[in-house]
């Protein structure tokens, strides 16, 4: 399983293709479309998220509503290229055209000046309308692919809020997946805790009056995950290695933790590890699951609890220094718009950046041309494990 | 650039194949071996360490001490195979024998159990054998290989100890690379900051007095990176995103983060980001790195800092309840020897990981066929970037 | 670089995205249109192809005419959508509708059968759509920008026909790479040996009248190509080895060969060598070019000299047997509509799947995040290798 | 599935490291040997294969006489390899020391000069010890493990000779594929046509009297394979064309082909496919197998029958002209030593290397971390497709 993303932030549409998913998938663009608007939702968004309406598409791959088991492309339209053809437009300029928003001032914390030297661009625009953020909307169209897929076999995936700023919500280890997942997705927030909701909404108004921006930790749970997922047996077949790495390049994305993360290395061996019990009707299970479902690199059949911290986003009304690649002058570094906090799109974000690796492994792991088949050796590998 | 491993703990032998290293790369297996016994040593280090004398052999891809272009092999020798041939061996045994040394009892925190359902192995000795931290010295020995051809270029690698258990060691930044480099050689747990030696290596003793286990921060900088390695273009090929991937992919790791990490989240946008500069002599430069090197998944030109967590090591002599997969009946986890603390060792197998990820990042980046070349298109795009 | 086609023949569009592709490629519909109308172009071709009247949209990774060095999606609309949209549309059916244009009997030589086996669909339009040869399309869009690249460091590719049925066109070892252009892009059979033609158009013609169909064979020349492409060093780096691969995957082709190819078993030794000759000027020459431009894997710097053949295509006016799949009774294989010989076609695809693989070497090899990078990076190696 | 190969002609060992196989999988030294045993044979090869008598030590990866799902190595000791110390070691040389069986004569039809320009050699040993064709017997002993994976699902391969120079062998199709493989064993030319065994070998000894070298035809048989391996929804994921790559990146290769193969463009489309039958005891089946077992990219349930040639190995009793790359002068391009045909021995490189892509499709689509999973999927799939 593999997808390429395209498509510049300003420019016509964004565009995925998915190869490798099986045949008979039930697949509606709604099921994209309400990963998409999830994403686009949240207490604390600019101006953008209501220009881009996002719907998607399905161009190919899917018919009369069933995967073919052929690739999947998936287009998102920006309804705003009108205003923006002369801007972005594929086709040579006249001559003596002069080319409008053209940016030589770096933006710290964007990916504009490491870009521009990289590939020898003068206008950094051919950098960040591609380092854009808007690229993550082909990423969660891909991962709610790969949601439905793993709802089909029993995995439930859920990304929320844990912190904003200063604010940490409560785990919640009562609730069920679905509670999880009404809770959150009525949040403006994300969170699956509403009692620290007023405490973020006026974290961001401060931070937004102040003309700052502020970030947070995302957190992922993944319930119905099978033991095993990953291997051992190669460095790079590690489940929770590739997980990390994909919630690593998530745009201002800083940190990705399992379970009690960074927290282990304060306690002792005796207080981390998650005891081994059996019970012939369930077979081997674990009391807790504080090394986040993961030993040795395959998942334990606890849930995957994993979660990512998000830098403040960087384009600030506070400003700061930064130099003019032209003149090299310094200036004070502004911006196009901007949110304050986009700590909740970023947990939907990251949910089907985990979906997606989840999937790849349960592919990787168990036949699967067509559905039917998949969803039969996962059956049969639950219950093998369960009775060994 | 590519790498595989194999071998068992008490197996025959550990092998690695390198394949797309450059030509004309000086090679001396004492290169290698000087990052083995860096990885050996250690304050609490168990037995095994002392068993093995690990001294690799070149048996590939390198002639008259330079590297050839073709794949590098290396070997490391098992030097107590010989008391493990009948438990161990490749060949098949007579019908009638018994089998030494099975293993029914999962250890928690290990891949014991987990693996040993996804492969349907009942004797979980062939789990234990591959997820064993023993594998990490292969990983090692790859990623000296990088650290030589790194070193070519300019670019100096060095992890070390940032905590054990509660204690943490204090940044030193004003420290060069060079002499992080001496202290931490010369310190048995590997710190750049020596004044908390002591209190660490109490909280060892205390830690194996008590038969329990402690865990850590271990800590890489890379030096010398020029700006604009990995790139934005597309999500797979951030290099913060790959680290992050192959950091958490070492035994026993949890979290990793970039810079500031997680402590991003309790701050301010106009408190996280790098403001840019320039001068004449330097080009562009960042007065700080918070970020850890990285925006928008390329290097910035400031040193890449990286940290990752390791739990305490899963084998205690505290033990936690399991169940025999045989009977079924729950027992106390025991081990067969361990170390209380292997967070040294493991700044050491981080650095080489790191190093193998950002001299990849290198050779995807510029012409690689000699080490001439590689010299002169890494220099030219210093150069070219400084007048940019 | 990579990329990813996706698209059913009949459904709404056809799309490509290639990542990997430098910045300041000039890059125009135009260019890669040229290429979609001579792969559509050619004597006996059938109604269909004046249907496609394609024109590439390119929807990202180019601005101004000029690539961004993020990835490029190219889109083909099927104007006939609109006649198809209740057949393959994405979108799921109403309960009591029924499906239009369903296919139960496999056509023999078609992926029809092996496909619905394989992804258990009942429908064989859920392959056929796929299996199409209208996907080669997408990979001509792809070569073409590979071409674009290839031209910048004077590198050209041409495919022309070789053999049509039993009508072999003589070599033309005196033409220029130009001249070999010109003709064969103004050759209804894409040949570049004219005298062959009125031969080749009745042996068409007299299979269209038998209702049969005729295959042959194409031939793709590489002129301009650096020495040392590809390596010896391991087997999977082999660029011949590649080529052969990416042409063996073109729709109905059956074989591959280079330089002599499968009459090098009718020789000897001394007779198929290629000498070694050296002047000041060019530096090391090839007196002759037997081997069609490869040794031990990699270029010699002389021409690539490559043939595929392709069988006649299975869309048969003349019926095999075959089986339907619901009633199992024997029928004979009728077809939707069909051309009677679509080598000159296969010749054009075959053009850009070998473009495509020598683009790759090239930025596999030379630094190449932006062209003039690239340009010079080659410049410099011509240079090294010709006074070596 | 994955491996890679290490290792230089004269040098130490040969290293092969595959990742991949599945656990359970029954592998004895002895296995491996037999394939590397008959790669050795044949009539008319040199001195060279007297001194490696290739015996291999399976280093990791299996117990017991069974695979573990761990990285299996291998490794093929050179017992030459004393007689090499100085001139292929990889300790640095005292300064003052003679380098000694230098090259600096490059031999057209090798890599040598290609290699040498590339890597920027001017001692051309460097290249020539590891495009030698001691290489294939790392790449045999790979093949032999996926060989003993095929045959636990009933799969056979055979590999044997069709031609030598001009004297053709007459396809056997009565003989099963037990009978095949018996004689072809028995062979000293790897035939299964005896009857041309005298011409062959008298071909050989007429080739070597004039101190000329001759090639010819390889065929490889697969037998047993499913329906439906490989795929026709992207193009690198039809298995012909990683067939064919594979094939064409043996040492000396010019050409391969399926079934009728270059005779296809001389035939009419009527009497070139294969027609479907159904019985229901067998199901699908088809009458002929022109196609060589492919359609549409995917295996049709016939036998794959793949042709390759291989052209007279290029070290020449009978010298060519090249160029000294130290003084430019012409000389006549002298041997180390020399078979005078090695079809036979590439016969069984050839059949290893199918053997490795055909397991690789069948993992790729079965579910396969241990071999009873995948003797029990590949069974039900075979059940399956027979009653669709």
């Amino acid at each position: 399983m593999r997808y390429l993303t395209a498509g510049e932030s300003h420019g016509k549409q964004l565009t995925t293709i998915i190869e490798g998913i099986p045949a008979h998938l039930q697949l509606l663009a709604e099921d994209i479309n309400h990963s998409l608007i999830r994403r686009q939702g949240g207490y604390g968004r600019g101006r953008r998220m209501k220009i881009e309406k996002d719907l998607i598409e399905i161009t190919s791959g899917v018919r009369h509503g069933s995967t073919l088991g052929s690739p999947i492309s998936l287009v998102l339209k920006n309804d705003d290229f009108k205003h923006w053809t002369d801007i972005m437009g594929a086709e040579p300029l006249q001559d003596d055209t002069e080319i409008r928003r053209q940016v030589t001032k770096p933006r710290p914390g964007h990916a504009d000046l490491n870009g521009a030297l990289k590939y020898n661009h003068r206008d950094m625009r051919n950098i960040l309308e591609r380092s854009s953020a808007r690229e993550t909307a082909a990423r969660v169209a891909a991962g709610s692919v790969a949601k439905q897929l793993l709802r089909e076999i029993g995995i439930e995936v859920l990304g929320f809020v844990k912190q904003i700023y200063q604010v940490k919500a409560n785990d919640q280890p009562k609730l069920t997946m679905q509670e999880k997942q009404e809770i959150s997705h009525q949040s403006a927030l994300h969170v699956i805790d509403p009692s620290v909701e007023e405490d973020m909404k006026a974290a961001i108004d401060q931070a937004k009056q102040d003309g700052d921006s502020i970030g947070g930790i995302c957190e992922v749970h993944v319930e119905g995950v099978p033991v095993g997922l990953g291997s051992h047996v190669h460095f790079d077949r590690k489940l929770d290695g590739k997980i990390a790495g994909s919630v690593m390049s998530i745009n201002a994305f800083k940190g990705v933790e399992f379970g009690e993360g960074f927290e282990v290395a304060n306690k002792r061996g005796s207080d981390i590890h998650d005891e081994i019990s059996y019970s012939e009707q369930n077979g081997y299970q674990r009391e807790t699951n504080r090394l986040g479902g993961f030993e040795g690199g395959m998942t334990t059949g606890m849930p995957i609890v994993v979660k990512g911290v998000m830098k403040p986003i960087p384009t600030l009304y506070k400003p700061l220094n930064s130099v003019d690649i032209d003149t090299k002058e310094t200036f004070k570094a502004s911006i196009e718009r901007s949110d304050s906090c986009a700590v909740p799109a970023a947990a939907v974000v990251m949910e089907h950046v985990v979906a997606w690796e989840v999937a790849n492994a349960i592919l990787d792991q168990f036949s699967a041309d067509f559905m039917d088949q998949l969803k039969k050796s996962v059956a049969e590998y639950r219950e093998r494990t369960r009775l060994f």
